[in-house]
């Protein structure tokens, strides 16, 4: 991987850095600090597909990172998946207490928005049309509503095609957000491709979830492991056993790969991405 | 009064009816129901100063009454203020449940940049400076920072000025929200002048809360009164008794009505809406 990640992360915590300190603060940078940026980079790799600067992106990979970094400390909350631990660590409202974890959510969630306006690059019509997609997506006809769909299988037996369309809004959401950033800042239409490769990308790495909650332990995990089981989530797994489920996640990978070979000629840091996330 | 809010809420309706059945649209539209959507005219009253259809700030609007909703859901959230009334009838908690409440605060303030973006009137220009000043003001350098600090002033002494401070942060934010928006739509660029607008009308739609909060009922209120008493908030009355709270009132309402006179020839509008909020 190419990809030169800690320039990413120095712009990140300069941006941080220059926000009025206080607790809410603290708490968004301690619950941005660590994951593996897999939305962010997914944004870096696609710009290099026409050999355009990772910097270019870094405007919108930080806020979808705030997004991203948002909806798990909301998740984590007693009141929602109620999870200790994330990221390695203790989970934001186990480090802040509740209410600075709610406040911090609302904030980066926020931030979010402001980071787009101030990304000098892009044209006030690519912001806003950035800004429409990161709110769509992640809203209440996007990622909210996955957690809603989500909070609702608790207990309940799903069909396939339930089970994907929570997979779908859940993690596709975000995955479609990245895609759609690049494909923004590159003036490339074909929104279709790109929406579809989010799509796929989206199931595969929840149906890895799925699997690497049943099978990595906590250490590995950096979070709780069976903590679908504990819940009554529905999962892949209530579809697929685990080498079904195999099967399923490398027919997916291969059809994945097949498309960014025939659609893109300088694909080598997406499909080093698709790798690294293939053999996570 | 002229101001039709009738149409407005029309608006508002039709919008929400759009987006995806869920039970988090119906929290939203639960919590959007009600109040007196003092930010919202605050827009059209300006908009009238210059002749223009408040329907030009229909968007803004909503969006604005959307993330002051939010704050409101989350506000009364049991590890936050922990209130079960608000706008006269259950929270949005104890009418949909903990982590409905949550996402549906969640979902409207991510809708809220989305819907700024989808205002057919205004520029992508117009739209990026109102997504940024709405942002700004409402995260965690505006409103969320006003939160922190009134968290923390919990069972402390403190003096005028930091009283004045959280106010500020907390009620001024939103209402220098509205007024920047109106000053976006108007291209009116002596934003030093709107600023101030707002930040004093937020500094006395707080002290009047404060005031109310130990003066009202709770059926007066639309939510439990004595509640600031009851969490040992910082509120105007730790630096002034109750008619010394009414004579600062009176001299900042004076300044206030003072100002708008000497600004705006058109003033019907907004001196209406001035002399409503004195008057409520």
């Amino acid at each position: 991987m190419t990809l030169d990640l800690k320039r990413f992360e120095r712009f990140k915590d300069e941006y941080l850095a220059k926000l009025t300190s206080s607790t809410i603060r603290e708490a968004m940078i301690y619950s941005l600090d660590g994951g593996k940026r897999f939305r962010a980079r997914l944004i870096f790799a696609l710009l290099k597909t026409r050999s355009i600067d990772e910097k270019r992106g870094y405007h919108c990979a930080l806020a979808l990172e705030m997004i991203h970094a948002y909806s798990l400390i909301h998740d984590d909350l007693p009141c929602m998946d109620d999870d200790d631990m994330r990221r390695g660590k203790a989970s934001c409202h186990i480090a802040f207490g509740e209410a600075s974890a709610v406040l911090a959510g609302d904030a980066l969630l926020t931030e979010a928005f402001r980071v787009i306006t101030l990304d000098e690059d892009l044209t006030a019509a690519q912001k806003v049309s950035i800004i429409n997609d990161y709110s769509s997506l992640a809203g209440a006809e996007g990622m909210v509503y996955g957690q809603e769909l989500d909070l609702k299988s608790e207990g309940k037996e799903l069909t396939k095609e339930e089970i994907i369309t929570i997979e779908r809004y859940k993690t596709g959401c975000l995955f479609k957000a990245a895609t759609r950033a690049a494909s923004r800042i590159l003036e490339d239409d074909d929104l279709t491709f790109y929406d579809r490769l989010a799509d796929e990308l989206g199931i595969v790495f929840q149906m890895q979830d799925d699997l690497f909650d049943l099978t990595r332990s906590t250490e590995e995990l950096g979070k709780p492991a069976c903590s679908d089981l504990k819940d009554e989530k529905a999962t892949a797994l209530a579809i697929f056993d685990i080498s079904e489920l195999k099967d399923e996640l490398d027919r997916r990978f291969a059809y994945i790969i097949g498309e960014i070979e025939s659609h893109f000629i300088e694909n080598f840091d997406i499909l080093g991405l698709i790798q690294e996330l293939k053999d996570r």
